[in-house]
């Protein structure tokens, strides 16, 4: 057996690749924090049950088990940091007012997740907790869309959902748990035919409406319109369509060089969403580099109601589509004792140079730096030279 | 049940330290990053025979194991990063010359450690491969103190200690592996009563020689010169003192404000060491805050026999006796939609300001910011005023 193997879908992540996640992170996180988001950082184990509090089924597949030889409970692995800084939020924090938390930290999946990406991922997002209106959400996006900037990401679309649509045409309707699931999976997939033929025991009202979802995606004032006249007058989707309409308002004045379109058949996550729900696509990524949207019921399986939204991404992925080049430049210097020497290599260290100081018999392959200059003395002092 | 609760001995980082932790995470990467080393990110997950790889059963002991769906074997959540990089640096990277490695991640310990620190901690080390030298071994131990020195810990103390005593002293002994696990507990302990006891079984003179060890701590020039005196003449054990006298010197002459003592009893992790080991104390905790130290053999173990030098820490305790502050202050403005707000904001934010835009109904209670300032308008234009 090959020791060094890893496990399928896991990988480590190597000098120069490792870098240029460390230097996103950290560009992220200070735009966050330039935004006034507070730092969390929730523990990657917990009690099963909690992580799982207000989350849908799938998240309860995707997650590593293990057992607490302490209190002899089982322990989840997080497979998603959201439902944790919920968690944070409605019971650590207990603020009354709005809330705005962001995080980046190691998640893992049980099984490999759909478009074949990795099973570990580094997890980081931006929550704001508090506040139900719409300017949130605007800010949400905003974030969300300048940190693929930040990634040197310049061409986005932006799909816009509302899990509110499915509420409004499913209300009143006796739907149990599982075909709910079921009916999600066909809208997410638009399989038109198999959804025709699932529908067929429900009334024909509701068989067209869902099925009116599935073509209900494109350019988003033609969506909206559409879907004025095809769905059915409902307190639930006419709030839905409202809200869209006054976050596409706001994303045509401010945000450019995105393409924003409507999909209101892609619920995923509709379990825990509640409001308007957003997808970034970026080139080369079959599927969305970046979810958010509004959750608003997160919080009170934790035992208090907050209005919520935000977006999360996982940075490997962002990292491995994003053209910056984070190697660094870097000097040589002799190891030897030089009183004079050691002052010249703090100083250049002080000013941000790696000076990389060569050990008895080193022959340097580093991937991460390239190194375009050494030290060498002339005459009494150490000087500088191209390489 | 309070779903909110989290297993014993694992806990949240809340705003205001999560901050201190990613401060100090960065500074400290960066000082690595400017003498060179090459940052790496292996998985949390690995095949459990592959993180144990040439470790001791005390690791064994503290690795969550967990099922892998994919392959049906098992996987460990890893207690220790350092095996992981050891085998990066031996089959991934393969290179000839030297090559120093850092990292920053979370392991989990499935029992609570010595001293009652936290089950979950964010690990993070440097390492060199591929040099015998002394330099190397004095390389990470004033990277070790530069980093205690940046989270603000001025008073440190170093102890020395050295696996190649113990290795000559008991050579040519048919002590099985449960034995010498015994005889490093007593050691470590320093329990004479009952390594007393426990050795009337063996040679007297071998006896009188583990005894003589739990003496043989306290300033250097004087331990090594009574070991000298005391332990048997043997190549292994003259070497060991040989590094020892190396590492003083070099550290007497440019490490200040350091107290320097040997403690030849101190073996933790011996199972894997092989040289000259160290272990950092500060005020205020029992247990060391940092351990390092050469450890040439787990490279084998891997298929390719590597001198290794380093050490690590855990950030999380590191930062909670750290006296930095991290607080930021903060500027609130208005969410109302201004061209020209919106450009002073925008230009606040790019000169590195935190500005906190105050949602319908905000109540500001951030940890993590002192909002002192806020953006009002004042004829015509948006004006930073005192708060």
């Amino acid at each position: 057996m090959n020791r060094w193997l890893l496990p399928e879908d896991i990988a480590d992540v190597l000098p120069a690749q490792a870098r240029k996640v460390e230097t996103l992170r950290r560009a992220i996180l200070d735009l966050y924090q330039s935004y006034g988001y507070e730092l969390v950082a929730p523990p990657i184990l917990e009690f099963l049950d909690s992580l799982l509090t207000g989350t849908g089924s799938d998240l309860n597949l995707q997650t590593f088990k293990l057992v607490d030889q302490l209190s002899g409970r089982t322990l989840g692995l997080r497979a998603d940091i959201t439902p944790q800084v919920a968690r944070i939020d409605a019971h650590l924090l207990n603020r009354a007012g709005v809330t705005r938390l962001c995080y980046a930290g190691s998640v893992a999946q049980a099984l490999t997740p759909v478009g074949g990406s990795s099973r570990e991922q580094l997890q980081l997002g931006a929550e704001i907790y508090g506040c139900a209106n719409g300017e949130a959400d605007f800010e949400a996006i905003t974030l969300l869309l300048k940190t693929l900037d930040l990634a040197g990401l310049k061409k986005v679309y932006l799909d816009l959902s509302h899990a509110g649509i499915l509420t409004g045409i499913l209300e009143g309707q006796q739907l149990d748990k599982e075909s709910i699931e079921t009916l999600y999976g066909l809208l997410q997939s638009k399989d038109r035919p198999r959804l025709r033929q699932w529908a067929t025991c429900l009334p024909a009202k509701l068989a067209a409406d869902l099925l009116a979802l599935t073509e209900l995606n494109g350019p988003c004032t033609e969506v909206i319109a559409n879907a004025k006249k095809v769905l059915p007058r409902h307190a639930a989707v006419d709030q839905a369509l409202a809200d869209l309409e006054c976050v596409v308002s706001a994303a045509s004045k401010s945000l450019s060089g995105v393409e924003l379109s409507i999909d209101l058949a892609d619920l995923r996550g509709y379990q825990y969403h509640s409001g308007v729900m957003f997808a970034a696509y970026v080139d080369g990524l079959p599927q969305p580099i970046a979810r958010g949207g509004r959750y608003d019921q997160v919080g009170k399986a934790f035992g208090r109601s907050r209005p919520a939204t935000g977006f999360s991404l996982d940075l490997l992925t962002l990292a491995g589509l994003s053209p910056l080049n984070c190697r660094k430049l870097a000097v040589l210097a002799p190891w030897i004792d030089d009183a004079d020497l050691n002052q010249v290599i703090a100083d250049l260290r002080n000013r941000g140079e790696v000076v990389i100081q060569v050990l008895p018999g080193e022959v340097l392959e580093a991937a991460e730096y390239e190194c375009d200059r050494e030290l060498v003395k002339q005459g009494n002092s150490w000087e500088l030279k191209k390489k």
